[in-house]
């Protein structure tokens, strides 16, 4: 597509005011130009993820420079060349880790944070991948360190990010653990690969877990929950564990004991995905593309999408990731003709 | 020393019932035997540690199989050989790391984990080495990844450990803040290479290192205090920052951020030296024997000692270390005509 081809204007998804689903509304915006390096992707999809949420709520401004859009990831093909692009042509199959401006039909993104939809992958499902396999891999892998024949506990294991930790552990040698809040949650995470589902509101996960570990713990700590636990957490780890935050549905205070840290040399960490530099995601997006897509293109692993709605309808997808009941991830579609299309 | 000549029986500072200084008591013990792999030392003098001090309160019980008798380090001359020891001959002086039994006229110990006396230096002085420099190796440059040209915040600055670690992160290349008390031991930080002195009774060292760092933050940060000190220490932080807990002498439990964790991708560790396996210290040994015994032998770092005692006043010698006034080690000699000899 030439530059004279592209509408001057799109009808995006923005935030009317802080508040509840009703204040995602469509707004007309310039279709943005790609900068040096970067560009311009014609979107078919976007990936919902929590962030989202809380942006929408007030509660998580967009970075410095971000789009105030929301939406944290795409795939679409690319539309447009940014001066020194070297990697991308335009009409190429892409999914993309992006700080925002994703609801929309239009988005750019810098060269090297976008990979290449895997083969034989519709761009729906590529829009399911990045925000989930960039925050794990970074987590579990690099900063958490989990290596083969390892144990990995992952909370939330039913949220797109759980089910992409329990399939990225199984898939590179570990054993699984996770937890969710409900029998049907916990099949869907057996199905995935887990070892145990634990099923948090019918048992103590400190427990289970040790139960089974025999007793030793378990080695990772994928958390997002926060709030009482971070104390369990370190209750739960081996000797030597690692404890990756990132995020806390139940709040960032936490009250913890220092002696458990000692004694079993744990270390607790974690990370936010957002803020990281262009160069930071791009670093992140090589180990992908060598260890992880492999997998994708192979079909060994493959993102689990609740529901795809069109991107019209934003909203109703923001009051299914509030309510919670979803299994894997919830993705909007932009359609031509319909709102949200140009 | 052959086996004939040694006396079967040795005086030894025991602890007669957990309490006060005075529960410290000259007991007569059966002179230790060398298992195998193990060399008998004729101690000349032992370090005192604030885990001996914990022993004595009864709140530290001695690991399986160590000594009840007090004492994590010593410095002697090798006196008996257990089957199978390599590294040394008998009448070689060594310091060492012990799991305890320090505080008597012999000791045994693994011969991996004890080291040469350096080069020039008296048993006296060479007592005050392992503990301290075991525990700062381990914690701050494997744990923390101190590297040079980074900055390291020590709190205690002026104990055993807190003065190894000054002059040690100085040493190598690192830019050293301390905390301290009192002008006097903020002085004694600074004449040991500190950069920066914090008083704390003074200012909040999270303003100093704040200001110190121009806004930045601090890598690596030594912590034996815990309390409030956990979330301080949080703050204080610098991007990808670790802090490393050894103790917590305001209290294990603490309150913290875990927003803070993620946005800076603090490491929050520590670790615990007693409690390791033979194995481990010999690790540590060899690295320390291949990166600090040259700097040890060649006199550019050497244990700052506040004052030696004869073992039959380790009461007094805890007194003074609950006291707190100290400045570097306290050394407990064993006098062999005295009350403590054999």
């Amino acid at each position: 597509m030439a530059t004279g081809e592209l509408p001057a204007t799109m009808t995006a998804i923005g935030i009317a005011a802080p508040g509840g689903p009703d204040a995602l509304v469509p707004q007309s915006r310039p279709v943005p130009r790609p900068g040096p390096g970067e560009v311009l992707v014609e979107v078919a999809a976007a990936g919902v993820n929590r962030p989202d949420v809380m942006q929408r709520l007030g509660r998580y401004p967009p970075p410095p420079g971000a789009s105030d859009i929301p939406g944290l990831e795409i795939a679409g093909r690319v539309a447009l060349l940014g001066e020194g692009v070297s990697r991308w042509r335009v009409g190429d199959a892409v999914c993309a880790l992006v700080a925002g401006g994703g609801y929309a039909p239009f988005c750019t993104v810098h060269e090297t944070n976008a990979l290449p939809v895997p083969d034989g992958m519709d761009l729906t499902t590529a829009a399911a991948i990045p925000e989930t396999f960039f925050t794990v891999w970074t987590n579990v892998f690099e900063r958490g360190g989990l290596r083969p024949g390892q144990s990995l506990l992952v909370h939330g294991g039913t949220s797109g990010i759980g089910t992409t930790a329990i399939m990225l552990g199984k898939a590179f040698g570990a054993r699984v653990f996770a937890t969710a809040g409900s029998p049907e949650k916990c099949a869907a995470m057996l199905k995935l690969g887990a070892a145990r589902a634990i099923d948090y509101r019918q048992e103590d996960f400190v427990a289970a877990v040790r139960d089974a570990t025999g007793g030793k713990g378990v080695d990772v700590i994928l958390d997002m929950v926060g709030g009482d636990y971070a104390a369990r957490n370190h209750e739960a780890a081996a000797m030597d564990g690692r404890i990756v935050q990132i995020a806390f549905l139940k709040g960032p205070k936490v009250e913890i004991d220092l002696s458990r840290i000692m004694l079993k040399r744990l270390v607790h960490t974690g990370s936010t995905l957002r803020s990281r530099s262009v160069a930071e995601k791009a670093a992140i997006a090589r180990v992908l593309e060598e260890r992880v897509w492999p997998l994708l293109n192979f079909g060994a692993v493959r993102p689990v999408i609740h529901r795809v709605l069109p991107l019209s309808c934003a909203g109703e997808a923001h009051v299914l990731m509030e309510e919670g009941s979803h299994i894997g991830k919830i993705v909007l579609t932009v359609d031509k003709d319909g709102p949200g299309g140009r």
